[in-house]
C-alpha cells in the first residue's frame, strides 16, 4: 500500500466512522430526532456498524485502522513504525472532517437547540448540551479509574483485532470486518458505561477541536480538562495489547 | 443478465424491501399492532433486513440495487448508463407494489384507525397520520438541512457500497449483501434522525403516490410540498459518492 | 439423505426452533422472569436466533426446513412430493417436543402464574394469559385480514429462502442459514404486528395442542376458533412462493 | 494444540469473555452507567458479543472452548477425556480474571455504591445489590426447576454447537464462533429468563468467588446456597447434549 493510499484512505474511513458515531450520539441526544432518547442499544450499534462501514470502506486502500490505538498495536507487536505516523495523520484528519459532516447532518436540530417551545424532552427553555456527541465525557470524574476504565476496553478491542487475523479462514475473507464491528458494539454494550468508550485518542480528540470551534447556539463546555484521557488510555492499552499478543501467541 | 431479468429482479427485490420497510414502520406506528411503540431501534433493524431480504432475492436476477441511488453512483463511475432506465423502472414498480403489500398486510389496523375504543395509545378519537408509514417526514421543516441531510446519508450508503466490493473476498462471495444490509441499519441509527433517511427515491415516492390514492380512513396529508427532496437529495448523494469513489479509489 | 436422519434432524430442529420461540414469548410475558416486559425487538431476535439455533443443528441431517411452508415451496418449485410427509411429520413432533421444553424452562414461572404478591406488573390477582407463549394471537380478530397477512409474511420468508440459494457463494457455504435467520427476525419486525406471525404451521398448531392438555394454573382459553388461519395462511404463502419462484426465477 | 497453548489460550479467552459479559451487568445494573436500565436486549447482545470476542480471541490456541460444559459435551462425544482438566482449569482461572477485570473498569462505579447524592433511580440511601452483575440469581427459587432450566439451556448451547460443525463450509471457516456467539444471544433472550443462564459453570463460580473476596461497598450477599446449581446444571447439560449428538448424528 503507497502512503497515498494509506492517507485517504484513513482520511475517508475515519470520517465515515466518526460521521456515523458522533451521528448516532446526535441521533439520540438532540430534540427533533426521530432516534430521540432511544437508549444505548442504539448508541452501540451505531458505532459498531459505523466501524463497519468505514473499515470496510477503507480497507482497500489501508487495511482500515481508523485508530491509531490499532496502528499502535500492530506497530508494537510486528516492530514496523515506519509508516505509523502517516496513519495517525489521515486518521486525525478524518475524525475532524466527520465531525463536521454530523454538525451538517444534524444542523437543523443543532440549530433547534436554542428554539423555545413545547416539548415533552426537559425543559423546553433548557438547551441540550452537545459535548457528548462529539467527544467523551465520564459518569464519574475519577481520572486514575476513568484512566483504567480506557485502558482495559481498548486492550479489549485490540487483543482480540490482532488475535482474530489467525482464526484459520478468517484472516483472509471479508468477514474478519464484521466481526470487528460486532466486537465493537460488545465494547460499547460491556465495557461503555463508565466513561463512553472513547477506546480511540482520534475518535475524541478531533471532534473535541471541532466542538470548539464550531457555532453551536448553548454548545456548552468543550471539557478540556478531560481531553487527555481519552488519548493517553487508548494508547497506554493498544500498546500493551500489542506486548500481551505477542507474548502470549 | 438479461434486460428482462433485470426488471423482474428490480420489481421483485424493491416490492419486498417496501414491504418489509413500510411494513416495520407500520408495525411501529399503528394502534393494534404488536410492536407499536417499540421504538427507533426496530426501525432501524427493519430496513435493514428489509434490504437484506430484497437484495439477496434479487441479487441474481438484477444485482440487487433497488435503489436509483446506488445505480447513479455505480453509472457514474462505471459510465456505462444504457440500463439505468430499465433499473429505476423496475424499482418505481417494485415500490409501488411493495406499498400496496404493507396496505394489504395492515388492512384490518388501517381500518381501526377510525375505530372509537378505549386505548392506551393517545386519544382514542385521534386517529394516527399514516404518511410516515409510506414516507419520509423530516422533524423539523428546513428545505436546505433537510436536502443536505440526505445528501450526506445517500453518499454513506453508496461510497460504501462502491467501496466494499475490492475488500479481498467479500466482493465475491455471498456476504457482501449481509454487509449492506448492516450499514442500513447503521444509517438509520445515526443518519435517520432529521428527515427519516430516505437515501432512496423510489423509496420515498413510490409509496407517497400509493399513499395519495389508498382508501385508508383519517389518513392524513400526502404531504407533496416536501416530495421533492427525498428524490433529489439521493440522486445527488448517490452521484457525488461516484464521484469520489472514482477519484479516491 | 436418509429418511431416518430427514425424521430425526426435522425433530430435533423445530423441538429447538420451537424451545427458542416459546421460550422469547414466556421471556417477555411471564412475570418473575429476568426479560419481563421487554419489548418487541426481544421477540422478533429471539425467534430468529431460534431459526439459526435449529437449522444449523438440523442442516446436516435434513436440510433444517422446520416449516411446512418451506417444505411445500420447495415441493412446488422442484416437484418432488415423495419425503413431504417426512418433513412435516418430524415438524409436528418436534414442536410439540419445543412446547413441552418451553413449559418445563419455565416451570416455576408459569406455576407462579397464580401467586397472590406484590407486583409492579398489573394486578397480582389477575393472571397473564399464556396462549400467547405457544401460539399466535391476532391483535384484530378479522379472519379475512389476518389470512392475508399470514400469505403475505409468509411468501417474504419462503421466496427469498429459495432465491437465496441462488446468491454466487452463498448457497454453498454455511452463511445461508444466519441469512434465513436474519430474514426471520425482519419478518417478526415488519410483519409480525396484525397476527404475530406464525408463517408455519406446525409452529403455531403444535404447541396450540400441547397448550391444550399441559396443566398450566389459569392458562386460559386455546382459542381453537382461530387455529385454522396459521395452518392454512402459511400454506397458502408457501405454494404461491414456489409458484413465484418457479415463474420467475 | 500443546498444553500450554490450551491453558493460556482458555485463560485469555475466559477473561475476556467474563470481562464483557459481567461488564454488560454492571453496565446496567449500577448507578452512573451511561447504559444503567437499559433492558435485557442489552444484556443478551453483550453477553452474546462477549462470546465473540473471547472465542475468536482463543480459537488460534485452545480452539475457544471458554465453558466446561462445552468442554465436557466434547469430550464426552469423543471419547477423548485426556486434556478436559487443562481447559477447565483455564477457564477457571480466566473467569476469575475476567471478574476482577470487570471490577477495576467500574471501580469508581462500584465506590460510588454508597454516595448520597439525588438520583432518578430508586432511592439515592439504597445501594444496588452487586451479586447479579458476577453471578446468576434465580428470579423463584426453586432448586428444581433451576436446576433444569440450567440443564435445558445447556443442551441449548451445546447440541448445537457439536452439530454447527457437521455444516459443510461452516466448521472450516471462521464463521463459526459468529453464529456460536449469536446463539448465546438467542439463549440468553429465550432461556435466560428464569436463572439468568449461567449454562458455564466457571462463569458463575470464578466470578462468585471474586465476589466474595472484593471490596465492595454494600455488596450484599454472595449467595452461596444457591451456587452449586449453575455449575451441576450446565455439567449435566454439557453432558446430555454430548449423549445425544453422539445417538442422533
Amino acid at each position: 500500500m503507497s502512503n497515498g493510499d494509506i492517507f485517504v484512505g484513513e482520511i475517508i474511513g475515519t470520517a465515515i466512522l466518526i460521521l456515523f458515531g458522533a451521528g448516532v450520539c446526535a441521533a439520540v441526544t438532540l430534540r427533533y430526532s426521530k432516534a430521540r432518547a432511544s437508549g444505548w442499544v442504539v448508541i452501540a450499534f451505531g458505532w459498531g456498524f459505523g466501524v463497519l462501514a468505514g473499515a470496510y470502506t477503507a480497507a482497500p486502500l489501508s487495511g482500515g485502522h481508523l485508530n491509531p490505538a490499532v496502528t499502535l498495536g500492530i506497530a508494537v507487536d510486528t516492530g514496523e513504525w515506519g509508516k505509523v505516523w502517516i496513519y495517525v495523520l489521515g486518521q486525525f484528519v478524518g475524525a475532524m472532517i466527520g465531525a463536521v459532516l454530523c454538525y451538517l447532518t444534524y444542523f437543523a436540530q443543532f440549530q433547534a437547540n436554542v428554539r423555545k417551545t413545547g416539548t415533552t424532552e426537559g425543559t423546553a427553555d433548557e438547551p441540550v448540551p452537545t459535548l457528548g456527541i462529539f467527544s467523551t465525557i465520564p459518569e464519574i470524574r475519577h481520572p486514575v479509574a476513568n484512566l483504567v476504565t480506557e485502558i482495559i476496553a481498548t486492550v479489549g478491542l485490540v487483543l482480540p483485532i490482532l488475535a482474530f487475523g489467525l482464526t484459520e479462514g478468517l484472516g483472509e475473507s471479508g468477514t474478519l470486518v464484521l466481526i470487528v464491528s460486532l466486537l465493537v458494539v460488545g465494547i460499547g454494550l460491556s465495557l461503555g458505561g463508565p466513561t463512553g468508550y472513547a477506546i480511540n485518542p482520534t475518535r475524541d480528540l478531533g471532534p473535541r477541536i471541532v466542538h470548539t470551534f464550531l457555532p453551536i447556539p448553548n454548545k456548552g463546555t468543550s471539557d478540556w480538562g478531560y481531553a487527555w484521557i481519552p488519548v493517553v488510555g487508548p494508547l497506554i492499552g493498544g500498546a500493551l495489547a500489542g506486548l500481551v499478543y505477542n507474548l502470549a501467541f
